[in-house]
Order: structure tokens, then C-alpha cells, then sequence
């Protein structure tokens, strides 16, 4: 039985060490040489002191708390870089005063019916893989009410599949492999495959509209979503599960999104598919950057759709594919559980040949590494070592004084060139004010037919006992950037606590105004996670 | 130039008369040979009796009204059969007592200014072809407000193109043939195409969830929209024209389906894309429903994506098709701008063959006239022969004392087969209850993976001064059916006035909570269309 890390990603026995951990060293050595790689352990939790809890579960829901130090520091904070750097530091920051894990939605009316009455601030928590201060008990300055962490843990069931209509009620406290455990037997899948996968829930992935798996189509987990279930303050809301319906603005897509602040997700219906039969992938090497945007523009405007199609640039296809490019590589795969798909991967190769595109030998490690689900054949093997690792490298890398961050959006292509030198400039500007030697990296995540969702990996070498410093400076650096741009502040990685102050200025001020009033109908008392998307 | 009908669809000179009303008598005197087709002739708009206006337009909004009786008369209801017939009867019902047409949005915003101020009640208005009631001043019981239209009929143009990323700005008020026509030049198209096309306007379609061409994939206008303009009395919202995002809840989705009561639609960034160059279609005859039904579900969960994958039961085979099947007929078909669709039109007609379907020759009329858009080439023609001239041969019928209606819902495959006999049922018994002989007839106007979009006309002789009633009991009876079996109330007809019963038991509580809230931080007054989605 594998121990969930206190301070950083994952499992503790999967944390990265040995070979995997000097191979590490070696290739910021090669990028950074000037790198101070020191390891700075985190303390054991035992050692950490852990003030006693503020608040007294009423008897009639102790059965359902946890208010000892594991529990509560484990589920004090999500997992972004500055998340790790103050755990590993001993720094543990507001604690929730207790776990309640409801097995069921009366018992979680029972919860929040008591948070409510008690003005007990609640934070939702599925798998805790936020990245944006999500799911912590930082509530809003001069908001000094308790909180209490609400876990979906013990709601974690896919209940009911419907095989006809391929749908399947799910919880919304399931992970993803147990999800896709329960799919398996009836040769179904949902297909979505975060990065986040293992450690985070489909209720989480629901209120944050997650993306997933599929480059092109229907990659936000939003067009999966038949119909739900959602418990809130003022109620249980359930919509009907339908393919479509034009009634109303849509009732589910306002909980999409809504990152436990107006409700908690306790179960969708969710459209399922079978598992792919038919696959055909390729990478394709660019000589210039501009060239290879236009391929995959060319490619996702084309109507081919294909499942996987991830622009790398040089530093990126350099870092995560092995691949030495002046231009960048375009990782294209289709899939089918129905038909061949090799015309349309030709088709594709054709159009990036078009725009001076190389393909090297279809069905290559990066193609797999990328496509392919967890599960039981080889391309899922590949896909663990390199994906799924990641996190667990971040990990690594902060303890090594490393400042590792990702920034996410999503823009028109006429405005990505731009955006991108706007990106690049505000970047590297905010590693040379915070003293830091690194590189910004650039991928593609997800294409529309309207524009790219640009994904930014920086590595820079820090000063341990200064990164969440630096590392906050240059956060805030590239997001106005972004920001100004033209782009959006996130494109599946939430607006959680961090990313509020582009947020607040990119919605349109009568929906924020609309959206609040919905709050105070759904959250009277507004112990819905304070201080995310809404508040002071 | 065509003079707009004050009671009926489209333009005066396009009614039908002549050879077509001959040949409609023929259809329906072969179906019911009992019907009394005695035609009632609309009163002239000039011997109707109008009452004076009750508002008078301040001075500084003059310039953008008109109060004379046509104009009021003619935007007094949309086209709803019983707007149709109490037109007939000259019945003209609540006026409107003034039509409002701003410029810009600086003048819309001077209007609702007043209008809040005032007291006034604004029933905004696109191209009028609401049949749920959605744009008359009826307000609810006890709201005794006066009542004025707010037009878009000024804000109709295609104001910017960016080729590169395929979106194009629209403002709200243009029509379905103005918008193509901008688009054309530059070789893209919106490609959505309701059946009120040349008589509806973006903003509706946006504000309504239409509909459109697409049988399968992104077929409500929804999925193409990028980024919008609404002006409200709480001010004007812009949203980012953005691919994707993840940023809180979609602020788009709170408008689209709100039917007018949060705020109009002025501008959208909408998803355009080129013309198709490659078609392929087939229509597939069967033997039984059920195969029918089966193969259609088959093919829709292939993931091939048809443009048009249509199925007709026998009675709208025969009535609508010219065919005569004993299981109906699937309308298959493929179109790209990019590459040859050839194969999976191939694969789809496998599909149906597995499920006992026969092919006809391809590419013949049905497909054509279903397929294709209105524009220059004979398709063209044949789609505005049939699908087009459908609300004018309503209207013909209406004259002549028939009941026409349609229901239209969504459900899922495994639910369709208990709502088919659910609805059958009540349109039967609804038909022998208040003495009216007619059929059923049931397509599949759009189909997803997990469910079809079913669609049901009844053809009925009525009795001359109570078809408005008849049609009544026979309208609340198939909805209460299709809400009882699990349908949602409306895919692309929106909820208006007359769908209220079955939507407000359709939607979530909490969602109607927060959806009221918002209403009210968006519009303090209550003015924006009362009686619409909320309200008593």
C-alpha cells in the first residue's frame, strides 16, 4: 500500500531518487551548469508543529472527521511549485481544522447545514492536485472564520453505466484510474487524461473544467458532461442527463467552472466511449517555429481532428521528446474504435509537408508517449515514464533550488505570435530582475480551428530560501503578460486563489456581477471555499 | 422589394398560392379526406382596430421609434401556429407600444436607461420567428407595465474577419442570408443554418441556443461562439474571443439560452470556416423503426461525424421525402472543405447495411435538399423548394383550418424507445380528444453519441375558430408526455412563455435560485422580457 506524500506530489515510493534522480541532475547540469543542486529534504511530518484545532465537530458528524496532524497538513494545500517549496521548507501555512469525508449527499447536506449554522468556512477536496491555491483554507484578509476541509473520498463509485447511450454515473470523489478500472469491463473509456490523472478527481476536473487527453474536439472536460448532480448550501440540484438541450442557458455549465464556490459535484453523468481499435501517429520536425504553428493550424482547421496534436517547440522537444530541432516537432495521432484512421494521418503529414514539415518514422516513442492511455500495453508504460513523471520531477527539481513553473492559456492564432513575444520577453525580463538563470519552454496542449492553447514550462536555477520569491515575481510577471496579450489567465488549470487578480479584469463586469448574485442565492452564508472567484 | 407579412412567415409575395396550394390541398385531402380546406383569408392590417399607444418615447429616443400600427401589429408575437391563427382571425392581442430600433450600443444603452427608469418593460426582438412566445408583450399575470419592442434590425453587419483564425464579428441583428453573404467573398461561411434562416438573426439564434445545420458535432450555435457582446441595464459585457478557456464559469454560456431576460446580445465572435468543397450522401431505406433507430445510433458512435445523418419515420418519409418505407429513412452526409469524404460516407452506409438498411442511389434529392446551403447551385434551389417553403405551407394550412405543430426534445438512445410510445400515445389520444383527425410524424433532426434530438410534426384537421384550443390541449399534452418520459422540453426551440410549465420543473431548483439572482443583480428593473425562463 503505497503512502500519499505530505509535502509534494503523488506517493512517497514514487518520489523521484536514485538513477531517475542523477539522470535529473545531469540535464539541468547540461542546461544550467551553474546550478546549486543540493538536496533540501522535507521535514518528517511528526516534527512539524501543528497547532490544535480551532473547531468541535458536533457529535452527529464525528464519525465522518479527521482532525489529526497527517490529515489535516495533507490536506492543507494543493501542489503548485509554491505549494512544495513551504512544505519542504516546514512551512505549513492555515490548516483546515478538520477532514469530514461524507459518504453519501445526506450526509453531506448534514455538513454543510452545520457549516452554515456554525459559520464554518468549507473547502472542497477532491484529489488536491490544484495548482492555483484552489483547495487551501486561505480565506479572503479580514475573513479570520474557521474552515474545515470537505473530502469527496468516500463518494468514489461509478454507479451505473448505460451501455446503449454510453453513459456512466460516476462520483465525483472517483480518481482516474479507478474510473477507468470500472469502465474497463464493459470495453468503455471517458478518455480524459489529465496530467493530474492519478492524484485528482473527476469532481475536481468537473469544477475546474479540466482538459484532457484530446488535443482537438471536445478536450474540456465540460463536453463530457450528460448531466449532474451538485450539493450545495441552498440544496441538491440535479440536472437531467441529456445529449443536448436548448432550455434555458445551460444549468450545468454554470457549476462548470465554479470551483466548489457555489456547490460540491457529488456525481455526472458522463459520455463514455469505447476503447480505441484503430490508431495511426506521426512527429513531424520544423525548421522554423512560425512554419510549425502553421502546420498545426493548417492541420486543426483542416476537419481531420485528430486525437493528438501537440506542437513542441526546440526547447521543449529538447527537454520532454529527445529531439534536436531548430523549428520544433508536431506530434500528431488519431484514433478509432471503428474505423482505420491512416488516411487521415496521411492527409495530416501532407499538410504539414505543406508547410515544410519532415516527418520522421510514423508511430514513434513521442507519438505514443502522448496518445496513449495508462493501462496495459507498452505505449502505456511509456506514457507513465515520461507524463505521468513529471510532477514527481517538478518535485525534485524544487528541492534542488530549481524554479519550475508552467503557464497555460489560450489565444486566437492571429494574436498568438504576439502573445508569444510578449510571453517570452516578460519571462526571461522576470528571471533576469529575480537573479535566475533559465529557459522558458513552449508546447501546444490543445488546438482549436480558432487558435492554440499555448503551455509554458520555465526552469531556473534559484536561491533556496528565496524561490517562492522569485517564483512569485515571475508568476506575476508572465500572467500580465498573458493577460495582456489577449489571452486567457488559464486554459485548464483553474482560477483557484493565485490567478484572481487577471481573472477579476478578464470576466465581463455585469457577469461578474451576475455570477456573485448567484453565490449569495447558493451560498447565503458563503462558506463555499472564500476568496476563489468571487470575494475580496 | 418584398413586403415582411404582418401575420405570417416570411415575405407577403413568397405565400403560398397558385399550383403550390393546389398540390398542398391534394397532399392533405389524400391523407384526410374529411378536412375541411376552406381557406380564411388574413384581415387587411389597415381594417384592424389598434389601440393608441399608451407610452410616449421621450424626445431624445425619438428618432429610433416608431408607433404606427404596422409596425406595432407586426411585431406583436413571433410564429407560433397560435400566432399565426389569431392573426387569421384578426385577433391581434398585446401590441407593443412602441418599436425601438438603436443604432449602436451606446444607443441600446440609452434605451434601457429610459425603459428602467420608466417603468417599461423591453421585449427584445431579432428576426420575430419565436414560436414559444418569446418575443410578444405578454407579461405575466398582474405586471401591468406598458410595453415597448427593442429591435436589432440596425445592428446587422459584418464588421470584422480574421481569416487566420476563421472568426468573424457579427452584429446581433443581421439575418441568416445577410451574414452569408458577408462571409462569402472571403470563401468562409457560419454554416448554421435553422430552418428560420432567412428570417432570423444572429442574436436570436445566440439568445435561443439555436439549432443549425449539423446534424452531429457542433450543431447548436453554441460551440460557435468565441466571444460576445451584451448590453443590459447593468451595463455592457464584452467576453474575449478565445478558443478555449477555463477561467470560472463560461460567461457566455449564462447568456446563450437566456432568451433576452439578462441583457441582448449586440456582437459575437462567431467560429466561421471555409465552404465545403468535397460532398458525398446516401439516403438508407428499412424495413423497421427500431433497425432504423439502431443504425443511426451506429453511426453517430462511430465518431465519423456526418454533416447530415437525418432520419425520417415513415410518415415523414412519405409526407416530407416523397418515400415510402415501412422503417423509415436515414439521410447520410459527408462534407470538407479539405479533403475527399468519400470513405466514411462508405462506412456509414456499412454501418446501416449491418443493421439491415438499404441504400439508395447516392446523392439523390433528399440528401440534397437537406444538406446543402441555401446559395448558388441546384442544391440550393432544392433546399429552399422544400425546407424552406415548410412555415409558408404551415401557414397555408393554418388557413385552411388544419393543426400544425411541432414538438422537438432530446433524450437518450437507451430513454427514446419509452418516449417514442409515450408520445405517440399522447399525440393520439390529444387528436381524439378534442375531435381532430390527423398523424404524427417523428425525425430525427440531430443526433449525438449518447442520444437523438427527435422531432415531431402533427398534421390534424381542426374545426375552424377552435383550432387555437384544440392545439392547446394537444401542445400541453405532448409536453407534459415529453417531459414525463425524460426529454428535455426543447433542443433548439427555447422556452419562451409557452414552454414555462415543463421548463420550470425541468431545471434544477438551485440552478432557478441562482439563475433568478443573477436576473435581478443584471436587471434591478425586472423590464428585460418578463415572463420569459423566470418570473411568475
Amino acid at each position: 500500500m503505497a503512502t500519499r506524500s505530505w509535502w509534494g506530489w503523488g506517493t512517497e515510493e514514487a518520489a523521484v531518487r536514485g538513477a531517475e534522480a542523477a539522470a535529473l541532475e545531469d540535464r539541468v547540469a547540461a542546461l544550467l551548469p551553474d546550478a546549486d543542486l543540493t538536496v533540501h529534504a522535507p521535514p518528517a511530518l511528526a516534527d512539524l508543529e501543528v497547532p490544535d484545532p480551532q473547531v468541535t465537530v458536533p457529535a452527529a458528524l464525528a464519525h465522518l472527521a479527521a482532525a489529526d496532524p497527517p490529515a489535516r497538513v495533507g490536506h492543507a494545500r494543493g501542489k503548485a511549485f509554491r505549494d512544495v517549496v513551504r512544505n519542504l521548507r516546514g512551512e505549513i501555512g492555515p490548516l483546515p481544522e478538520a477532514v469530514l469525508t461524507p459518504r453519501d449527499e445526506r450526509e453531506l447536506v448534514d455538513v454543510l447545514d452545520w457549516a452554515t449554522g456554525a459559520g464554518v468556512a468549507v473547502i472542497p477536496y477532491g484529489g488536491g492536485s490544484s495548482v492555483v491555491g484552489g483547495v487551501e483554507p486561505r480565506l479572503p484578509g479580514g475573513d479570520d472564520r474557521p474552515a474545515v476541509t470537505v473530502s469527496l473520498a468516500a463518494m468514489n463509485a461509478v454507479t451505473e453505466i448505460d451501455e446503449v447511450s454510453r453513459l456512466a454515473r460516476i462520483q465525483g470523489g472517483i480518481y482516474g484510474p479507478a474510473l477507468e478500472d470500472a469502465l474497463r469491463p464493459a470495453g468503455l473509456t471517458l478518455r480524459h487524461f489529465p496530467q493530474s490523472f492519478e492524484f485528482s478527481t473527476l469532481g475536481g476536473w468537473l469544477a475546474t473544467r479540466a482538459g484532457g487527453h484530446f488535443a482537438t474536439g471536445p478536450t474540456h472536460i465540460d463536453d463530457l458532461v450528460a448531466g449532474m448532480t451538485v450539493v450545495g448550501p441552498a440544496g441538491v440540484g440535479r440536472s437531467l442527463p441529456l445529449p443536448g438541450s436548448g432550455a434555458g442557458p445551460s444549468p450545468d455549465r454554470l457549476y462548470l467552472g465554479s470551483e466548489g464556490t457555489l456547490g460540491i459535484i457529488t456525481e455526472a453523468w458522463m459520455r463514455v466511449r469505447p476503447r480505441p481499435r484503430f490508431r495511426a501517429g506521426a512527429s513531424v520536425l520544423f525548421d522554423s517555429f512560425p512554419a510549425a504553428v502553421a502546420a498545426t493550424r493548417a492541420v486543426v482547421q483542416s476537419g481531420l481532428a485528430p486525437a493528438n496534436c501537440r506542437l513542441l517547440d526546440p526547447v521543449e522537444a529538447l527537454l520532454s521528446a529527445g529531439r534536436q530541432t531548430a523549428g520544433g516537432v508536431l506530434v500528431l495521432g488519431f484514433e478509432s474504435a471503428d474505423h482505420p484512421v491512416d488516411e487521415a494521418l496521411a492527409r495530416a503529414v501532407e499538410l504539414c509537408r505543406d508547410h515544410g514539415g519532415t516527418p520522421e518514422k510514423a508511430d514513434t516513442a513521442p507519438t505514443q508517449a502522448q496518445s496513449a492511455e495508462p493501462g496495459g500495453d507498452s505505449a502505456a508504460d511509456t506514457w507513465r515514464s515520461s507524463f505521468l513523471r513529471m510532477p514527481y520531477q517538478r518535485d525534485a527539481l524544487a528541492a534542488r533550488s530549481m524554479i519550475v513553473e508552467t503557464f497555460e492559456t489560450a489565444c486566437t492564432w492571429a494574436g498568438f505570435e504576439s502573445l508569444h513575444a510578449a510571453v517570452t520577453e516578460a519571462a526571461y525580463a522576470a528571471l533576469a530582475e529575480v537573479g535566475a538563470t533559465g529557459v522558458l519552454s513552449c508546447r501546444f496542449t490543445h488546438v482549436y480551428p480558432d487558435g492554440p492553447a499555448p503551455y509554458y514550462g520555465i526552469y531556473a536555477a534559484g536561491r533556496w530560501g528565496e524561490t517562492v520569491g522569485q517564483w512569485g515575481r515571475i508568476k506575476s510577471a508572465v500572467s500580465e503578460a498573458l493577460h495582456s496579450a489577449g489571452g486567457t489567465i488559464t486554459h485548464h488549470h483553474a482560477v483557484g486563489r493565485d490567478h484572481r487578480p487577471w481573472y477579476d479584469r478578464q470576466r465581463p463586469a455585469p457577469f461578474a456581477a451576475g455570477l456573485r448574485a448567484a453565490k449569495t442565492a447558493l451560498d447565503p452564508g458563503g462558506i463555499m471555499n472564500p476568496g476563489v472567484l468571487l470575494g475580496p
